[in-house]
């Protein structure tokens, strides 16, 4: 990879060679993958990826740790829309106001970005399974961009995982093996199989190329918004690793002169689960927290990135903010009902965030905002049926219609 | 609009002036939009599309019946990604195979296309509210692309309409009605609320730009086969307006010449509930079925566009195909592990036609066929918890993994 310098320590500054198995630093801190951005701006220009018809997050080769050779994965990841979402922006007081939908990636998450990075570097590692833990996105994703590209998958998850996401991992044709017993203890089996039998490793904080292919979501927000910078981008946070890699995409931008500023970051958290936004509002170290929240994505006690997730926070002199349950069904309303867009809970807490800070008057009246939905509300239907209520119910007829209209206040036009 | 004549009656010849709010024909027929086809082969090349960069169903403009000043509507609906499954291929013994998935657009069904459509024609109409009767993929899609319009909708489903997909229509806002009753009950208490109020129709094979909106599945298909017309396209069919939208598209392209020659179509139902090939195959007019499969999406005893949709099959001497729930699963397992795509049960039927059209050995060893997925897996997760079986199940101990490998015969490489 002629891009690509080497793997670099974010606790130790220790360097590594960047193969294609990398994993964590011998100290235990997670490696951050450094880029030659003069060699990249040598050979990548705004007229020339403008001129790219590959709409997937692959259009940004240049920009990711890839070899040349190494072909793109099959499903169609990234190039999620971005929508201009002007009367939200009215009535939450914003100069504009954006939404990028990543629910619409192949298995309806931003996750995608980081389980196509997986297949593709598996592929470069010779391997023919690859392997994970996790009960939500991470594993969906890699289900199915694996199977896509015929890599055989083996997923661990919690015996509390919900069947239906299981379901959705058979159905992709994963190996899937419910652990009797906590998150520790799933991801404890999945390291020893791991090691047994030298399966690509796609646990999230641990293969550093993960955060690589979710900065492709910053890339592309950039790109949309023709390279003007918004004054801050919100997004919801659990392990850190979608934040990180926001920022790193970001970064990137800046450091081979397609950007001219960086946005300040909006990190939004569940009051419930909130550690990585305490240790930032607290100016301390991190401490882990119980996963009191309905937003299962982001319900991470023990967030696996916080160093780099802490870092982009506080390098983009960034915002924290923590909302309710509440709040963010209240925020899937709201997106749903203004933009046509149905997030999952942890998907629309940050834009639950945007409207509570709004509400606060924490953001200029002018400010131009980026939010980030990450996972799709099918995902999780039993919490949109909880907070929706119900509808008006009645026979066929229509005096019982004109009368339930003016029982519920709505005036018909 | 210049490109429209007119819109004729599928059953009675007769002619209508293309308003932006016509129904059905007086005599009870559908219409079909009619167009100035001379006039379209003078604007539109395939080097003046292949150099446009809107990559949504709007792309097609020139062939579809809007105005030239009518804005496209917001969610980014179609450019669905079409998939080369090699894998499956040589499983099925075809010569080529794609598979388009549909499921991927904003409200993840093929459904959005004509909701799209109905939202362009309702501002046409100066309409402010937008109303139909549905439980399924019509009303979720009309909910939320109409409220990324900023449109009110009203949606009348019948009481045994799941919560899920009512929640999901309150998240988009939508006013829902749920009526105690039958769907027939539902439909005719939405008819008189809709001539009441003079709110744009929805309900499909009323209105007839719903499937003008559809027939840009096909146009698609046919500009990412870069023109090169396949031998068959598979779907699945419930009340016919897809089919025949799917139909009317090829049609309009060999019309202005952009490609030379017709795919056959394969239709394919739920053994359960097949009025419309059953009426193909035994060459006489369709009667009603009781609805037994767990499709829902297609579970349609009482086709509303069985003109349309017979017309389709016969013209292009299409094959028909009828599946049992237990095919439908199968194929749903099929595609997901072959080919990462995830479909809901009436979404992956025609997959699963296809897979039994080869074992029955009436397709050619070297057909080249495109499969049409029609609806995302996430929609329906309950059938496919049912379906997929239980996962290995075991503590956290290395030796009980090996011992369920064994028993499960899973061979670890």
């Amino acid at each position: 990879m002629r891009n690509v310098k080497y793997g670099k320590c974010v606790r130790c500054g220790r360097t590594y060679e960047a193969k294609p198995d990398l994993t964590n630093c011998e100290c235990g801190g997670i490696l951050d993958i450094v880029y030659d951005y003069d060699y990249i701006k040598s050979v990548l220009t705004k007229e020339k990826l403008a001129a790219r018809k590959n709409y997937t997050m692959w259009r940004y080769r240049e920009l990711l740790p890839v070899e040349e050779t190494t072909p793109d994965t099959p499903l169609r990841v990234g190039w999620s829309p971005l929508y201009e979402a002007g009367r939200l922006a009215e009535q939450l007081g914003l100069g504009k106001l954006w939404i990028k939908d990543d629910g619409i990636n192949p298995t309806a998450s931003l996750k995608d970005r980081a389980s196509a990075m997986a297949v593709a570097k598996a592929g470069e590692a010779g391997a023919k399974v690859i392997a994970c833990s996790s009960t939500g996105n991470a594993a969906s994703s890699l289900a199915g961009n694996a199977a896509a590209a015929g890599f055989e998958t083996y997923i661990f998850v919690p015996s509390r995982a919900p069947k239906g996401k299981v379901a959705q991992l058979m159905t992709f044709g994963a190996h899937v093996i419910s652990v009797q017993g906590s998150y520790e203890d799933t991801f404890e089996l999945s390291k020893q199989a791991i090691d047994r039998w030298g399966w690509y490793n796609r646990n999230a904080a641990i293969n550093p190329y993960l955060s690589e292919g979710k900065k492709t979501v910053a890339l592309e927000i950039m790109e949309q918004l023709n390279w003007e910078v918004p004054d801050y981008i919100a997004i919801s946070v659990g392990d850190g690793c979608t934040i990180a890699g926001l920022w790193k995409g970001l970064k990137d931008l800046y450091a081979i002169g397609f950007i001219d500023r960086l946005p300040r970051l909006i990190s939004a958290q569940a009051e419930g689960c909130c550690p990585l936004n305490r240790a930032i509002e607290e100016n301390q170290p991190w401490h882990p927290m119980e996963e009191n929240t309905l937003a299962d994505s982001i319900a991470v006690g023990v967030p696996r990135n916080a160093d780099k997730a802490l870092m982009a926070i506080r390098e983009s002199n960034g915002l924290t903010v923590n909302v309710s349950d509440q709040e963010i069904m209240a925020a899937q309303k709201m997106l749903g009902s203004a933009c046509g867009v149905f997030g999952e809970p942890a998907g629309v807490t940050g834009a639950a965030g945007l409207k509570k800070l709004c509400e606060q008057g924490k953001l200029e009246k002018d400010a131009r905002v980026v939010s980030v939905v990450t996972g799709n509300g099918l995902k999780d239907v039993a919490n949109a049926i909880k907070a929706c209520g119900e509808p008006i119910s009645i026979p066929s007829d229509m005096n019982l219609l004109l009368k339930a209209f003016e029982e519920h206040g709505i005036e018909v036009e």
